[in-house]
């Protein structure tokens, strides 16, 4: 039986030991937490709600786990923007009804830690922080002292990985990590007198104001939690929000919705961290006897909803690949590396651009005559003129077609914009040149 | 009496603390290798020498070693270029017999180290190697146990800088390292029978073929040092030259030249080491009490010949930068780093360019062509038309300037190239342009 170290019981971590755990492998799991069936996991400063689409649905049900997880999820079935002027306007994400779900991570954390118990060829060492490894060997130390060897050994362990930083000691591994201008601080909104959610608790709520902007996913306790995307310097920023009034009159000029029913924002915005966004992107994600998955080879931005998404998408694909390599896992490795890889740079792309609309383009004309347009053709002809949101978010097609195929939709409806081309040519020309 | 440390006691460091041992610092000179003094330097696997242009004489007039160091230098008035034809072709770098110099890395930073001797202020600690750096107290410790401690600490120790490593655990760097696909290899060419050079000295020899080429300076002991730059991988590379034969069979198709004058390439080429080719890029050089200059900054491929001379660059800006905040050493890091990097950004780009240019370009007939309209705009208007090539090595112009510059003159040579201008409306619209 092969042996198999995973670094990490995150959530990619811990997906993959459980799809992995059907295949006659003997797993070993590398966790620097305690053990959260004795004591809890508690992350402060770490995105407490992610939202599941259909890439991460197609890994839960893999392993069986969506309904389980349904029953904690809410659905989200649109943006609710919410306007300088206290208007609210509901965007849907699809024109059948189509939802993202809001999703706790220690609650699915937790999940899919629990069903590990069920295989007696998987092991989760809790407690264990890696401080050193060798790619060639499959081999990793621990902080305290113990050292674990395989045959292979699969870091799944983010983007402030341990396995990712013995890459970099190797030569020939290019490595980017790139910060963007923003950080985040998370903030909460309580049920209201009554129990029950402030909002529609089936909508992302947004909050654009170009430079910034603040977000709100439900929870299952009917709170909402709130994130502040705010430049870390400059006019508008977290350095100039350096005491309470300030905070107090920033939110109360751009975010009258939000103080209403946000009771303690003030002090919690001193107490929760302010925390960066950062992207990784390396190459190779295979070399000895070792693999990079999820956030420790692709980290990207988490505009798109997709960073959990992409990662559960890296374990089915893997598991493809060692089907189809059943004697070699290190060419399944190699496969899956040299495939992957310009899916995850597309959507690093596709979770960048978003951000830009997402604060600014959902109150811009121009982008919602081209969304009513585009509407229109998704009526006219559903099953040709799939919008790259969907693609992304409700479907499995590459991202990297998903990058191309919206370009292409994007240089049509400006067309249609500029009234150079009718629905019907669009149709036509999007259905021609799609399939050269 | 402010106290620096300058980590690193190569050309950059060495050139730095040459250039601050005349304003009031106490400076300490940290170096890894052995005292040269004692031992001499001996390096294997880095290159072993260099092209000098105006960027890097201008350091070394600053603190008045030109004189010196032109007797230990060869200068190059263009590229020879080795036709697979064995038909050599002279293509000079500048019409008015500008140089470039070929000088050995050993010897000047031999000179660099023995003129610190002069200065009470300096002082170089030789074989302390340092493990780890903190840049908010400018404090570092070596592998021997030493700590040392200074008000400011000036990481200038190479594409692999310890302090550099040392930004890289805190949060919100962002940091590049990127490799090209391209390896190199040093072979040596001995004088001929009668001692002489084998080829003309007073050139850079190249050896254009498309996806590799081979290129060859002259060193003052009448040899010359060829490189190969190749593939790692492929159809024709690194890894395809496994044996003898193989070697001396691609080295006899390819460069035969070469061949004739290189008795003992073969064995050499399985004795020396095939070195990779990285480029780093990073953000911010400057937090806490630290700055990074140089390659620890900006290490760039070596295709333009400018790694050198931006690093010494560095220096002199730096100057500038102290002398114009003399009370405020930090103030002046700040400012080096905010203006400095868009031109390392740029010199990056155009070494990355020159590659193309070099094994690929220097035979095509579209860019010979464009060459030959050029030759004839600095002609007809000699201070107006400077090409890039001598605005990056003959001049001081930033780098990005050269870059800007470089894309408007290519744009319009395409123009009259496709006889859509004629030269003196070249020259005309260059002039309206530039002045925009």
């Amino acid at each position: 039986m092969p042996k198999i170290i995973i670094a990490g019981g995150g959530l990619v971590g811990a997906m993959l030991a459980n799809i992995l755990a059907e295949s006659s492998f003997e797993i070993h799991v590398i966790e620097k937490r305690h053990n959260p069936f004795v004591s809890g996991f508690q992350e402060k400063g770490r995105s407490i709600n992610l939202a599941l689409s259909t890439r991460g649905w197609h890994a839960l049900q893999r392993i069986g786990l969506e309904r389980e997880l349904l029953s904690h999820a809410i659905p989200m079935y649109g943006r609710a923007i919410h306007h300088l002027s206290n208007e609210i306007s509901f965007q849907p994400y699809s024109i059948d009804n189509q939802a993202i779900y809001s999703v706790s991570r220690n609650t699915l954390n937790l999940l899919l830690l629990k069903r590990l118990q069920n295989f007696s060829n998987v092991v989760v060492h809790y407690q264990k922080k890696i401080v050193s490894a060798d790619i060639f060997t499959a081999e990793v130390h621990t902080e305290c002292g113990d050292t674990f060897k395989a045959d292979a050994l699969i870091g799944a362990d983010g983007a402030f990985s341990s396995i990712q930083q013995a890459f970099t000691k190797t030569d020939r591994f290019s490595f980017c990590r790139k910060y963007i201008s923003h950080g985040y601080k998370e903030l909460s909104i309580p049920p209201d007198s009554r129990g029950d959610f402030v909002w529609n608790p089936n909508a992302l709520h947004i909050f654009p104001r170009k430079r910034f902007m603040l977000i709100a996913l439900p929870n299952c306790n009917k709170t909402f939690t709130a994130t502040l995307f705010l430049d870390f310097e400059g006019e508008e920023s977290f350095e100039k929000l350096s005491d309470e009034a300030k905070v107090s009159a920033f939110f109360k000029t751009y975010f009258e919705d939000f103080v209403r029913v946000a009771p303690n924002f003030v002090s919690e915005f001193f107490e929760n961290p302010t925390s960066s966004l950062g992207m990784v992107s390396c190459e190779p994600w295979y070399r000895g006897k070792t693999l990079l998955i999820g956030d420790a080879a692709h980290a990207i931005v988490p505009f798109y909803g997709q960073g959990m998404n992409a990662g559960f998408e890296d374990c089915l694909i893997l598991e493809e690949c060692l089907q189809k390599s059943p004697c070699d896992i290190f060419k399944a490795f190699q496969v899956f590396a040299d495939s992957r890889k310009p899916d995850t740079d597309a959507i690093a792309e596709l979770a960048m651009r978003n951000f830009i609309e997402m604060r600014d383009l959902v109150t811009d004309e121009r982008f919602l005559a081209k969304k009513q347009i585009e509407r229109e053709l998704v009526k006219m002809a559903p099953d040709v003129w799939i919008p790259q949101y969907s693609l992304v978010t409700f479907s499995r097609i590459p991202y990297r077609k998903a990058l191309e195929i919206g370009e292409l939709q994007d240089k049509l409806l400006d067309e249609v914009l500029s009234q150079n081309l009718s629905l019907w040519q669009a149709v036509e020309q999007f259905k021609n040149l799609r399939t050269c």
